[in-house]
């Protein structure tokens, strides 16, 4: 049967790595520098008339240690991918994990792409430190949902939205689930996005069911809870040709006094047969859940070399700043493969 | 190589669940409604003479989270097949994880076949309820065995046997094992099976080296705990063309007082490319163990409609009751891919 | 796409066993008996010029309950290989988890290969026994290391070496790390090897920082703790057509008073499709952290026959005995496929 296909990417680099709040620095074989590491099985089936039936099980993995998973705790075998669904020229449907709506706009507006270790928009709106800073992701409910439902509209002329919702689950209880929605529009050099997002439901690890943000493990410091966040996100792109540009900005509120403001500019420049690729983020924290308001920002320079069109080589360079915490600089050279 | 190749099942379902016992009920994007999810790798090598080498690695999955296995406890990677072993003109042998004797008979004959969500036969057999009813599967020691040898005789004119053993693997201690063996019979519209077992040993996850049955994780009131049960099943089919019909009957005693009967009838009928689905199942459970005895009547009604001779989709309504317990009524509405 | 191909072996045996230091006797369906049964994923890209992008995703699993790993604490998914790198006319450069330096030495020059199970060699250098002998491995820091850099040398007329780096990845402190290096050289009949290696970060586990070796898990009963371990190991092989003949020794040392020293000659006697396998190891452990000094004497005899070049039969007998420990004897009788 040729019904199932097998692909993925595996992502390697050696580092020097501090981040901002890290008292020392710490040399690495790591995973996932530019992309995260992940392997599965796709397929799709013909069912006439323009309609298909479509599914994806992959897994993300460390590839440092064969590790499964982006980190050790409350992740599933397909942790990046476990849906079916069906799809024609009414649009697309799919059941089970899957895409958050806050994962394509912010992957697709920055120069770095899905990076969680270089990419300075991914680090402060989606990756806790449990270091000294004690900085928790902006934006909650992970960049995957689980019991989830996704309506994809069809393409009108570049443009398409994604409908997403995540059953809670909760027995007797169905006012406790996530929603949310994004747009994404491509036109000759042009791109543009924005996403919405309202989340009551932790992923992938919920650590007590009125905890939701932002913190997915770390605790604020002045004992506050969230049970709700809403978050809201705009980008643009411009392609120049000698240049590409990146331009984001997205707002987190919660039921408690807590606010989330992020800036992000970026620029991928071709060179040879790689690019330069430049980015900075900038993101204020405040609110009576904080105490003192704080800023991070963290600014990442880099060359990736396209070996082939399914090899590349990457060296980054990366600088990283929280309020009242050590400053991080942080190198990494590593290989990415696509198969 | 061509020695090895990727199949599975994804099957995914839209539902709103109140199984009898529960409080409440739940909204959900679940697993596995018709077939148990599942992905794996086979192989057959053939090594002349009309002897081949085979071998499975498969596992069941949650393809709402994403989740390895069928629940989060005591399941190991291939949780479904991790076996090896030859087959010719003298049947086939098997070693290690595979199918248990009550398997295929319980699956083969009720229309809602390896549905361990809505076949009210499998409800009944294999699946305990953590809610009010503390229903404990009737039927003990898993529908997989691990540690085992299979042998299954050539087909003498549709009949076919297997015999099942597993080690304890007990050290000094050979007497604690499982044993058993099932038939199967069939012959144009006519269908016949059975199967007896004797299970010491509780598969996947054994509570207490003497807690076998039927209680996988739920304690009996009483708190006497079975250390050994023997079951055995007949079952029946017939297919008029207009409908196939499914009867069974099967019965568990243990050496404490307790035991459980359970009837099943079955009809499956065609229409248009699917088919109308109807099943009701009754157990009688009685003995000191749990006091005064139980009924539960467990009835589905579904239609299967296949899109393709690969993916179908499905509507089910099943109605659930047990003495003293809540009404459950619960509506699956899935989709269920082959690949 | 045919970027990646899955690979693998299943190997399960029916045994009787007895260890020296065991009180009974266990009848099981155990995995692994000539090799620790794995599957996985490959692929090569060719870059041009000679220059090739490789990665392994691979899983050690037991093929007689389907769990993942070869044993059930510390274990990652894709515990045998998860790896990307570039060869070329310069050699071999590998990130991630892949061999350890004493893997291929070891494994190459004894008969019975990578069989953690019935080598006596491999017995004595790498498997903890938890019964009354408190058994510990010679070898400290498993046979395979994550967070690893690998170079491999050209072959220079048979001559090839690997050099092995593993990042402890303490934050502050690049001292603690694993290196070595192995020698592979095999010309006509004659084959020689060696390795060196200096581990301070135990694999895959590690139980406490300091805690290096020679337990993964069993402490010494003098309570002493070993913080680093030096082995060295040399080797040979020679084949006389009606029989090849292996011949190796090993020593490692402590920063602590403990001394390991291993013999072990074995031969392979082809006979009709198979092979008798015949070896002896022999340890001696000797120190302060141990009291009175240890020997250890195993023997196995075994006939392997190929039923294709895929697929063979083996059935093997082992005597194992320890000062002071009852003795113990086992028989396997298995079948080892290929794919």
């Amino acid at each position: 049967q040729t019904s199932v296909s097998v692909a993925g990417v595996i992502d390697t680099y050696v580092g020097s790595l501090k981040y901002s709040g890290d008292s020392g620095r710490t040399s690495v074989v790591n995973s996932s520098g530019m992309t995260t590491s992940w392997i599965g099985f796709k397929g799709s089936e013909d069912l006439g008339n323009g309609l298909n039936a479509n599914f994806k099980l992959t897994s993300f993995f460390r590839s440092d240690t064969g590790a499964s998973g982006r980190f050790n705790e409350g992740e599933t075998l397909f942790s990046r991918d476990a849906n079916v669904g069906l799809s024609g020229s009414f649009g697309a449907v799919s059941l089970g994990r899957d895409l958050a709506p806050n994962f394509l706009p912010s992957t697709l507006f920055n120069p770095f792409g899905g990076s969680f270790k270089l990419s300075p928009l991914m680090l402060h709106m989606d990756v806790p430190r449990f270091n000294a800073s004690g900085w928790t992701n902006s934006v909650a409910g992970d960049t995957g949902w689980s019991n989830e439902i996704i309506y994809t509209t069809p393409n009108f002329a570049g443009l398409k939205a994604n409908l997403h919702y995540q059953f809670g689950e909760v027995a007797g209880n169905t006012g406790k689930n996530n929603v949310g929605a994004n747009l994404l529009y491509f036109h000759g050099p042009l791109g543009l996005t924005a996403y919405y997002q309202r989340v009551q439901v932790n992923n992938p690890l919920e650590v007590s069911p009125n905890n939701v943000q932002p913190t997915t493990n770390i605790p604020l410091p002045s004992g506050m809870m969230a049970a709700r966040q809403s978050a809201w996100f705009v980008g643009g792109s411009y392609d120049l040709t000698i240049a590409k540009l990146f331009a984001t900005y997205d707002q987190t509120s919660h039921d408690i006094d807590l606010k989330d403001q992020t800036v992000q500019l970026g620029a991928s420049i071709p060179v040879g047969a790689g690019a330069i690729l430049a980015s900075w983020a900038n993101t204020k924290r405040e609110g009576a859940a904080i105490g003192a308001s704080l800023k991070r920002n963290t600014a990442s320079l880099g060359y990736d070399y396209n070996v082939s069109k399914r090899t590349d080589l990457y060296a980054v360079y990366m600088y990283d700043k929280i309020t009242d915490q050590t400053v991080g600089n942080s190198m990494a050279l590593g290989i990415r493969h696509r198969f």
